[in-house]
């Protein structure tokens, strides 16, 4: 039973951060909300940052499920990119507030960075792994999947920022699509076949 | 002569945000490192933000001189990265706060906004002007250009929040790298071997 109610507080706290922004929510507002005493609620959750780790944790978690391994076809990638504009719309909070939370609190700023690094080493060895199968072309300049690597990472993490007008996906396979190889721009266009035949 | 002082304390003002950052900076603790008195200080700037506003404005100043036109020759564009790499250097606080900043004052999030949009427009024009001239290949992807522009920006603008230990201009030409013709290629490799050779 705590455990539900627990859950039912998180999501609550994802809805109304989404809605109003993490700082304009107050403890109040959220046990207002579920109607539920300020009480009850500080019984769960002592602090509004106790609620935030808890996202976070739920946050990861997902993002754990994603299951993300480099030896992916480029189908697969491109779910993948699906999978992370679901999960950035789920936690807008998060990605709009994903600088001043990390000045803020430091175990944020921590799983940032082994984040980071983890998502440049893995979107790395996919392009390896792409080369390998003849999807993608050899790499002709030092270091150059390693640097898109880092051009994916900066649109999928601050893209929301700009504001695009342009969705996420799209300005990533703009990136990827010149270095495909003629085999490798026949599967992706099965692929966008495929999309629009679905949408 | 008040011109003088005003330019002294604005470069005192950006030497400390970049040091210090910007919320942990006083007037007072600018007066001080003048060595003027804080009534001074007001006399000439009533707030933080009209010393921010002042900031903002020499910025804008310094972009506008840069003088960014699409018709221009891969060197070219190459200088112009240079020169907002230097740019970026001496308004650190500012590129570190792109966000905050922009959250807090209105006035920076229209010249960010403005600022976004003229960015990728010269930069999309750009890539069309190197198409034309044989540099950078025929778009074979709808809005290819447009994408890689948007993916430029988020470098410029956010690759500092990521912390690249890599060079954004490095990041940038492996952006491009892939859409260069053979043309494009020995042009970029010319000017490479000069910037090895001036190191």
């Amino acid at each position: 039973m705590s455990e539900g109610i627990k859950f039912r507080i998180l999501q609550k706290a994802i809805e109304l951060f989404n809605e109003r922004g993490f700082e304009s929510v107050s403890m109040r507002d959220i046990a207002e909300e579920l109607n539920i005493s300020p009480g009850n609620l500080t019984y769960h959750f002592r602090k509004k940052t106790d609620i935030l780790n808890g996202i976070i944790s739920l946050l990861m978690e997902e993002h754990n499920k994603m299951n993300y391994k480099p030896e992916i076809t480029l189908t697969e990638f491109d779910s993948i990119l699906v999978q992370v504009e679901e999960h950035q719309k789920r936690y807008s909070f998060y990605y709009k507030n994903i600088i001043e939370l990390k000045n803020k609190y430091p175990e944020i700023a921590q799983l940032q960075k082994d984040y980071k690094l983890e998502f440049i080493a893995i979107i790395t060895k996919t392009f390896c792994y792409l080369e390998q199968n003849g999807w993608v072309k050899p790499e002709k300049r030092e270091r150059l999947y390693e640097d898109l690597s880092v051009a994916i990472l900066a649109i999928a993490a601050f893209g929301n920022q700009i504001d695009l007008n342009r969705d996420m996906r799209e300005v990533i396979w703009s990136m990827i699509y010149p270095v495909l190889t003629e085999e490798g721009i026949k599967e992706y266009q099965t692929l966008i076949r495929r999309l629009d035949t679905s949408d």
